[in-house]
């Protein structure tokens, strides 16, 4: 999907919700785990419930990964259920040495198709561009992350000024704003500000807000730009609003109310 | 497998080789692509041929990723494969918030049952710590990458010297030499005395030597302490010593000149 085509669904759906399928097979509602497949049954429940309020979907690896064979055959066939008229992410936060990279990309550009790929910037450019260098598709750079541990090693002082400005700061060069975002958490509000005054035009896909406790109207406040520029993510506030038979309904509700908060901002 | 089980297999091996099964389907032996499934039968004949040669294997997940579910059918059989004599190392670079590093350590530790699992610091302590709670596993960790782009964050000058130096200082501070290690390229000789007098007792991964062009002398010469104290991988001039029907036993040749060097280190 292109920058416009994304900005395109935004506008239309009044919207910059991304809905993050992280979904743990320890906290589906108790009824669907006499389906055939309780995820894949889970996960197209809160599609089909959400779709009318958010424009893009992040699938997180990690709880596929955790379910073996079959979590990576869900994972693929997730994927493969988002409609698209979404933006689909894939929340896997790789990267290794170029040849490698290249590896990650044909997994996930090519084999599973989805647009975006969240990727880690610790190894430099080699470990970026060959994720860059994929047509059509987006790298999603972790800047400054919504947990306690960015304190760690994303807030060291540099020559710079912080080692998240420094990595935005130089990654943003060696993409362009239509293949590049940054994962910047919404737990972070104070920094915000300063991260949209050195891309003021990039996408940023912003996690935290729910469950991590980030409020959107701080960074929407903050973050919006003239092409709206943010994807915000609510995975587990969303999910299981409700861990019984309705589920479903609780996801959409939960979704519509993010939504039309983000109508105030638009 | 734990700290002294590793040294004992070195020792008795007068080893300290980890072969990487990073294997590239496009690279394959002609002859192998008739087999019901050319990546295991190459994986199996490379294991049968190194096995005494080496003490670990370390399976690059991305090259299986690259393949779809065949490929992560393959990385589960592969690790099933590797004798319970050999260090196994899941090189996946993964690492999240806790709470998704735990669904990875989940994957790895426990479905796929590796010994260790490197991992990207960039995101701090709750993104390492999840991998850290395991009982007898390894968490390897990126110190100084093998790579270019190394150059770009890594040597970052930060207040306590580079950026791999605060990583590793503080790092280490939250595991024990019994679960963790670190990556150190062997293309980076000229600041592995410096890693060795951080961490003179941890283990340390060095990837970089053969293709990537680091040398086994030096960084033995600089690395070794008195429990070795380093794994040395090699993958591609290991794996694709010989393209043709004659791959296994040029691969085995290959570890084997590769062992004999270190003999003369121990």
């Amino acid at each position: 999907m292109t920058r416009q085509e994304l900005i395109g669904h935004i506008r239309t759906k009044k919207s910059y919700l991304c809905v993050g399928l992280d979904t743990d097979v320890n906290k589906l509602p108790g009824h669907l785990l006499h389906e055939e497949n309780p995820v894949l049954s889970f996960n197209q429940a809160i599609i089909e419930a959400t779709q009318d309020y958010c424009v893009a979907y992040k699938v997180n690896t990690a709880f596929y990964e955790a379910q073996g064979i079959e979590g990576w055959q869900n994972l693929i066939k997730t994927f493969a259920m988002i409609p698209n008229t979404h933006f689909i992410i894939a929340d896997a936060k790789r990267g290794d040495i170029g040849n490698t990279s290249h590896q990650y990309a044909i997994a996930f550009f090519e084999k599973m198709q989805v647009d975006a790929l969240t990727v880690s910037p610790y190894m430099g450019h080699d470990s970026l561009s060959a994720f860059l260098a994929f047509e059509n598709k987006w790298t999603i750079v972790l800047g400054l992350t919504s947990n306690k541990g960015a304190d760690d090693f994303e807030m060291l002082k540099t020559d710079g000024g912080l080692l998240f400005e420094d990595v935005i700061r130089k990654v943003s060069t060696w993409g362009t704003e239509d293949n590049l975002m940054f994962v910047t958490g919404a737990t972070q509000a104070n920094y915000l500000k300063n991260i949209r005054q050195l891309i003021p035009n990039h996408f940023l896909l912003i996690p935290g807000v729910g469950s991590q406790g980030g409020s959107l109207e701080d960074i929407s406040r903050v973050c919006l730009n003239d092409d709206v520029g943010i994807l915000v993510n609510a995975s587990r506030s969303v999910l299981y609003a409700s861990g019984d038979r309705d589920f479903a309904s609780a996801a959409a509700s939960e979704a519509k109310k993010i939504r039309d908060q983000m109508i105030l901002f638009l």
